[in-house]
């Protein structure tokens, strides 16, 4: 028997997206093909990322509402968040870590840069709202890495800023192969829904990264270790939104108020 | 970094159809996800083994207008092709390695047994007519494997009997990806399209196991090594259907005929 080949490191995310953008965003095209360590593998249609303002989620539609002043989607995929709102007529940029995901949002209409989250493009400016819809709460990966980049976000947010972020809760589901991955996470002293994965696409992989599904309270633990703090939670189903506000002054010029002198 | 845990050894295929199956054999619903072992990973959707009568391709409908007495469908899956014969009032077996794809092609309709081309149970009795279509012509797997099945396969037809088979000419793709693998393959002393390769579902993978893409031309050279000749090819793009007839009556009977005595 012939060895067996690893796959190839590179942009697995956007090879896929560019070849469902392709196919003009048809079904069935190209998949989304997610790899855990625990050799679990799963496959999503790439044609979501695509979906018009009818595929919003109604947590992510209220979300949208609610955005102000300049904007940053964090995590921008196709752009099915940031060209829509470019098209209303706000000042948006997208983020997104994938060379050609930034390349198909910037075809499609909205100015986007490449970049994660954890490591901000110098020169980015600052912003009045961050985006992280779709579920992109999981970028925030880890607990550590989650603060660090929590607090990385804040330095570009304007005082008074917001962010609006969707993210799942992993301990909503029944599936077996789900309920020992969390066994075996909490075996490794990580939050059960700490997500090790890859994507694949043709000889592509992406290398391994985490990708964090927390239950709600778990994330806002965190957040009190950051600059951000929780105004609301929505909860649906499975799903939840929240919004995280930013002090209107830095707390340096706070504690120096009249009120707390 | 926690290590990386490999699949768990069973029957992926049967359990991405099953799951097809349990959704009504909805598009969208369960994937077939093939690794090949340069690293390459393609994924199509399950919904296709529960294709209908319209789904059948004009080799398949030409071969299917072809047959005769007792069929054993090789590599039946969920019975695309030995549901409808069965409804229309043909004696068939179904063929499968997989556990799951010969439960649901009973369920649906059609007698099937567990067991390999390479192996086939013991008691199955003698078949008019052995169906390899669907591009089943790449269970052959090698060439070894080519002579050795195909030579098993007519201990099990009766005299006269006839081999209907579908495949796929690997030297009609201009994808790059193919191509290299192609070399790949010629460097190894393997044939071009001879892939190997396995199936994943959730934490279950198949075991590695070779696949033959091959020429027309590459497959009718091997048969002459076999028991079998060849009747007739059609091709239709980068497809082609073989029809095989076995010997009316034994070559030693034959040798013993007046006409060559």
């Amino acid at each position: 028997m012939s060895e067996i080949d690893p796959p190839v490191i590179g942009d697995a995310f956007g090879a896929a997206l560019a070849r469902c953008w392709a196919s003009g965003a048809r079904p069935g095209a190209a998949f989304e093909i997610v790899e855990r360590d625990d050799g679990y593998i799963g496959v999503t249609d790439m044609a979501r990322y695509f979906g018009g303002r009818d595929s919003w989620s109604d947590l992510e539609r209220a979300a949208l509402a609610d955005v102000r002043g300049r904007i940053l989607d964090v995590g921008c995929g196709a752009g099915r968040h940031a060209v829509p709102l470019r098209q209303d007529g706000h000042e948006v940029v997208g983020l997104d870590s994938s060379p050609l995901a930034v390349a198909i949002t910037i075809e499609r209409g909205a100015p986007a840069v490449s970049g994660a989250a954890q490591a901000v493009p110098a020169g980015i400016g600052r912003f009045d709202t961050l985006l992280m819809l779709g579920g992109n709460l999981g970028l925030l990966a880890d607990p550590e890495t989650a603060v660090a980049t929590l607090t990385e976000l804040a330095r570009i947010t304007t005082p008074g800023g917001q962010l609006l972020g969707t993210g799942m809760d992993p301990y909503r589901t029944e599936d077996p192969a789900h309920l020992a991955y969390h066994d075996r996470n909490r075996a490794r002293d990580r939050l059960a829904g700490q997500l090790r994965m890859r994507l694949r696409h043709g000889r592509l992989a992406t290398p391994w990264f985490d990708y964090l599904l927390a239950a709600a309270d778990e994330l806002t633990d965190l957040i009190t270790s950051t600059p951000w703090t929780l105004d609301s939670i929505e909860e649906h189903g499975a799903g939840y939104a929240l919004k995280l506000d930013l002090a209107a002054s830095p707390p340096a010029a706070v504690r120096h108020s009249p009120k707390t002198s």
